[in-house]
Protein backbone atom coordinates (compact mmCIF):
# COMPACT_ATOMS: atom_id res chain seq x y z
CA UNK A 1 0.00 0.00 0.00
CA UNK A 2 2.17 2.66 1.25
CA UNK A 3 4.62 4.20 -1.81
CA UNK A 4 6.79 7.08 -1.88
CA UNK A 5 8.40 8.86 1.28
CA UNK A 6 6.80 11.45 0.27
CA UNK A 7 8.60 13.64 3.33
CA UNK A 8 10.48 13.72 6.63
CA UNK A 9 9.40 16.59 8.97
CA UNK A 10 11.80 18.51 11.65
CA UNK A 11 10.36 20.69 14.18
CA UNK A 12 12.48 23.67 15.10
CA UNK A 13 11.87 26.83 16.98
CA UNK A 14 13.34 29.15 13.64
CA UNK A 15 13.28 27.16 10.06
CA UNK A 16 15.55 30.53 8.64
CA UNK A 17 18.46 29.53 10.86
CA UNK A 18 17.70 25.59 10.56
CA UNK A 19 18.02 25.90 6.63
CA UNK A 20 21.41 27.53 6.81
CA UNK A 21 22.56 24.85 8.36
CA UNK A 22 21.54 22.88 5.33
CA UNK A 23 22.43 25.22 2.61
CA UNK A 24 25.65 26.16 3.59
CA UNK A 25 27.27 23.08 5.83
CA UNK A 26 25.42 20.35 4.22
CA UNK A 27 25.18 22.51 0.67
CA UNK A 28 21.21 21.34 0.30
CA UNK A 29 18.90 22.94 -1.73
CA UNK A 30 16.45 24.95 0.73
CA UNK A 31 13.17 27.22 -0.43
CA UNK A 32 12.36 30.28 0.98
CA UNK A 33 10.38 30.25 4.49
CA UNK A 34 6.63 30.09 3.45
CA UNK A 35 3.90 30.59 6.02
CA UNK A 36 0.97 28.06 6.29
CA UNK A 37 -1.30 29.97 8.69
CA UNK A 38 -4.54 27.76 8.26
CA UNK A 39 -1.69 25.03 9.18
CA UNK A 40 -0.15 26.94 12.22
CA UNK A 41 3.32 26.18 10.84
CA UNK A 42 5.79 27.86 8.75
CA UNK A 43 7.77 26.08 6.34
CA UNK A 44 10.90 25.39 4.39
CA UNK A 45 11.63 22.80 2.02
CA UNK A 46 15.21 21.01 2.12
CA UNK A 47 14.51 19.60 -1.95
CA UNK A 48 16.73 16.24 -2.16
CA UNK A 49 16.52 14.28 -5.35
CA UNK A 50 14.39 11.32 -4.09
CA UNK A 51 12.19 13.25 -1.60
CA UNK A 52 12.47 16.35 0.86
CA UNK A 53 12.95 17.52 4.40
CA UNK A 54 10.19 20.24 5.48
CA UNK A 55 11.55 22.08 8.55
CA UNK A 56 8.64 23.25 10.18
CA UNK A 57 8.87 26.37 12.64
CA UNK A 58 5.46 27.01 15.28
CA UNK A 59 2.99 29.99 13.48
CA UNK A 60 0.08 31.24 15.72
CA UNK A 61 -1.30 30.27 18.97
CA UNK A 62 -2.24 26.94 18.41
CA UNK A 63 0.53 25.34 16.03
CA UNK A 64 0.29 21.21 15.87
CA UNK A 65 4.34 21.51 16.56
CA UNK A 66 3.99 23.57 19.58
CA UNK A 67 4.08 20.71 22.28
CA UNK A 68 6.57 18.43 20.43
CA UNK A 69 9.03 21.96 20.88
CA UNK A 70 8.16 22.65 24.49
CA UNK A 71 9.33 18.51 25.25
CA UNK A 72 11.91 18.84 22.62
CA UNK A 73 13.59 22.74 22.33
CA UNK A 74 15.85 21.87 20.60
CA UNK A 75 13.70 20.78 17.86
CA UNK A 76 13.81 16.77 16.24
CA UNK A 77 12.10 14.33 13.91
CA UNK A 78 8.67 15.02 14.30
CA UNK A 79 6.94 12.79 11.75
CA UNK A 80 7.11 10.69 8.09
CA UNK A 81 5.03 10.93 5.32
CA UNK A 82 4.06 8.05 3.11
CA UNK A 83 2.34 8.40 -0.46
CA UNK A 84 -0.76 6.18 -0.77
CA UNK A 85 -2.71 6.10 -3.75
CA UNK A 86 -6.37 6.13 -1.84
CA UNK A 87 -6.58 7.69 1.64
CA UNK A 88 -9.87 6.04 2.45
CA UNK A 89 -8.78 2.90 1.53
CA UNK A 90 -5.48 3.33 2.84
CA UNK A 91 -7.05 4.62 6.42
CA UNK A 92 -9.29 1.51 6.17
CA UNK A 93 -6.52 -1.44 5.87
CA UNK A 94 -4.33 0.78 8.71
CA UNK A 95 -7.44 0.16 11.17
CA UNK A 96 -7.80 -3.71 9.91
CA UNK A 97 -4.42 -4.20 10.79
CA UNK A 98 -4.30 -2.67 14.37
CA UNK A 99 -3.02 0.38 14.24
CA UNK A 100 -4.99 3.22 15.26
CA UNK A 101 -5.79 6.23 12.80
CA UNK A 102 -6.79 9.60 13.89
CA UNK A 103 -9.28 10.90 13.14
CA UNK A 104 -11.08 10.96 9.35
CA UNK A 105 -8.98 12.22 6.51
CA UNK A 106 -8.36 16.09 6.00
CA UNK A 107 -6.66 18.04 3.52
CA UNK A 108 -3.10 18.84 4.74
CA UNK A 109 -0.36 21.15 4.45
CA UNK A 110 0.13 20.23 0.30
CA UNK A 111 -4.12 20.44 -0.35
CA UNK A 112 -4.22 16.75 -0.66
CA UNK A 113 -6.21 14.63 1.60
CA UNK A 114 -4.24 12.73 4.59
CA UNK A 115 -4.45 11.16 7.64
CA UNK A 116 -2.19 10.11 11.03
CA UNK A 117 -1.35 7.12 12.46
CA UNK A 118 -1.26 7.07 16.48
CA UNK A 119 2.89 6.81 16.72
CA UNK A 120 2.38 3.99 19.38
CA UNK A 121 1.24 2.05 16.46
CA UNK A 122 4.27 2.44 14.47
CA UNK A 123 7.57 2.26 16.36
CA UNK A 124 6.86 5.31 18.01
CA UNK A 125 6.82 7.42 15.02
CA UNK A 126 3.80 9.70 14.26
CA UNK A 127 3.30 8.79 10.84
CA UNK A 128 1.30 10.62 7.99
CA UNK A 129 -0.32 8.72 5.07
CA UNK A 130 -1.12 11.52 2.07
CA UNK A 131 -3.11 11.08 -1.12
CA UNK A 132 -1.11 11.75 -4.35
CA UNK B 1 26.84 18.59 -1.18
CA UNK B 2 24.06 16.14 0.14
CA UNK B 3 22.36 14.19 -2.09
CA UNK B 4 19.63 11.64 -2.13
CA UNK B 5 18.05 10.99 1.48
CA UNK B 6 19.51 7.10 1.48
CA UNK B 7 17.32 5.82 4.76
CA UNK B 8 15.54 6.93 7.31
CA UNK B 9 16.32 5.08 11.07
CA UNK B 10 13.91 4.35 13.69
CA UNK B 11 14.65 2.66 16.83
CA UNK B 12 12.39 -0.33 18.67
CA UNK B 13 12.92 -2.72 20.69
CA UNK B 14 11.48 -5.32 18.79
CA UNK B 15 11.78 -5.03 14.67
CA UNK B 16 10.22 -8.56 14.02
CA UNK B 17 6.74 -7.11 15.65
CA UNK B 18 7.67 -3.57 14.25
CA UNK B 19 8.05 -5.16 10.84
CA UNK B 20 4.52 -6.69 10.88
CA UNK B 21 2.84 -3.33 10.87
CA UNK B 22 4.82 -1.92 8.38
CA UNK B 23 3.62 -5.14 6.28
CA UNK B 24 0.26 -5.93 7.39
CA UNK B 25 -1.16 -2.12 8.57
CA UNK B 26 1.06 -0.56 6.07
CA UNK B 27 1.28 -3.03 3.24
CA UNK B 28 4.98 -2.34 2.73
CA UNK B 29 7.51 -4.71 1.51
CA UNK B 30 9.67 -5.58 4.58
CA UNK B 31 12.63 -7.70 4.74
CA UNK B 32 13.72 -10.68 7.54
CA UNK B 33 15.63 -9.62 10.71
CA UNK B 34 19.03 -9.12 9.89
CA UNK B 35 21.51 -9.38 12.43
CA UNK B 36 24.77 -7.11 12.74
CA UNK B 37 26.50 -7.78 15.59
CA UNK B 38 29.77 -5.86 14.45
CA UNK B 39 27.44 -2.14 14.96
CA UNK B 40 24.90 -3.45 17.42
CA UNK B 41 22.02 -4.18 15.77
CA UNK B 42 19.18 -5.82 14.51
CA UNK B 43 17.34 -4.57 11.27
CA UNK B 44 14.72 -5.05 9.32
CA UNK B 45 14.45 -3.16 6.00
CA UNK B 46 11.59 -0.94 4.76
CA UNK B 47 11.77 -0.63 0.97
CA UNK B 48 9.92 1.78 -0.42
CA UNK B 49 10.25 3.16 -4.11
CA UNK B 50 12.31 6.10 -3.83
CA UNK B 51 14.18 5.31 -0.28
CA UNK B 52 13.94 3.05 2.30
CA UNK B 53 13.35 3.01 6.31
CA UNK B 54 15.63 1.07 8.58
CA UNK B 55 14.15 -0.40 11.63
CA UNK B 56 16.90 -0.72 14.11
CA UNK B 57 16.63 -3.33 17.38
CA UNK B 58 19.38 -2.99 19.96
CA UNK B 59 22.25 -6.04 19.91
CA UNK B 60 24.44 -6.96 22.58
CA UNK B 61 25.91 -5.44 25.21
CA UNK B 62 27.02 -1.77 23.54
CA UNK B 63 24.20 -1.38 21.11
CA UNK B 64 24.57 2.39 19.68
CA UNK B 65 20.87 2.65 20.17
CA UNK B 66 20.26 1.69 23.76
CA UNK B 67 20.13 4.86 25.46
CA UNK B 68 18.02 6.01 23.08
CA UNK B 69 15.19 3.35 23.90
CA UNK B 70 16.13 3.72 27.64
CA UNK B 71 15.44 7.63 26.78
CA UNK B 72 12.12 6.45 24.92
CA UNK B 73 10.92 3.31 25.24
CA UNK B 74 8.44 3.08 23.10
CA UNK B 75 10.87 3.62 20.16
CA UNK B 76 10.84 6.84 17.74
CA UNK B 77 12.89 8.34 14.71
CA UNK B 78 16.58 8.00 15.70
CA UNK B 79 18.72 9.47 12.73
CA UNK B 80 18.52 10.45 8.80
CA UNK B 81 21.56 9.47 6.55
CA UNK B 82 22.21 11.23 3.20
CA UNK B 83 24.60 10.32 0.53
CA UNK B 84 27.75 12.27 -0.40
CA UNK B 85 29.96 11.42 -3.03
CA UNK B 86 32.96 11.79 -0.96
CA UNK B 87 32.93 11.45 2.63
CA UNK B 88 36.24 13.66 3.35
CA UNK B 89 35.33 16.22 1.57
CA UNK B 90 31.36 16.03 3.03
CA UNK B 91 32.95 16.25 6.80
CA UNK B 92 35.32 19.32 6.10
CA UNK B 93 32.20 21.39 4.72
CA UNK B 94 30.11 20.48 7.26
CA UNK B 95 32.84 21.58 9.81
CA UNK B 96 33.44 24.61 7.61
CA UNK B 97 30.09 25.41 7.83
CA UNK B 98 30.08 25.48 11.48
CA UNK B 99 28.45 22.11 12.50
CA UNK B 100 29.99 19.82 14.24
CA UNK B 101 30.60 16.41 12.91
CA UNK B 102 31.14 13.28 15.28
CA UNK B 103 34.76 11.72 14.54
CA UNK B 104 36.61 10.78 11.68
CA UNK B 105 34.73 8.60 9.01
CA UNK B 106 34.28 4.97 9.73
CA UNK B 107 32.83 2.02 7.97
CA UNK B 108 29.06 2.34 8.49
CA UNK B 109 26.57 -0.32 8.53
CA UNK B 110 26.52 -0.59 4.82
CA UNK B 111 30.17 -1.28 4.57
CA UNK B 112 30.33 2.23 3.44
CA UNK B 113 32.09 4.94 5.07
CA UNK B 114 29.95 7.55 6.97
CA UNK B 115 30.35 10.27 9.49
CA UNK B 116 27.86 11.34 12.03
CA UNK B 117 27.02 15.35 12.47
CA UNK B 118 26.13 16.25 16.13
CA UNK B 119 22.04 16.82 16.74
CA UNK B 120 22.51 19.98 18.11
CA UNK B 121 23.86 21.52 15.03
CA UNK B 122 21.24 20.27 12.80
CA UNK B 123 17.71 21.43 14.12
CA UNK B 124 17.85 17.98 17.06
CA UNK B 125 18.40 15.58 14.50
CA UNK B 126 20.88 13.08 14.39
CA UNK B 127 22.49 13.15 10.90
CA UNK B 128 24.29 10.94 9.19
CA UNK B 129 26.67 11.19 6.13
CA UNK B 130 27.37 7.60 3.78
CA UNK B 131 29.90 7.89 1.02
CA UNK B 132 27.62 5.61 -1.82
Amino acid sequence: MIGRLNHVAIATQDVAAASEVYRGAMGAKVTEPQDLPEHGVRVVFVELPNTKVELLEPLGENSPIAAFLAKNPAGGLHHVCYEVEDIEAAAAQVAAGGARVLGPPKIGAHGKPVVFIHPKDVSGVLTELEQV
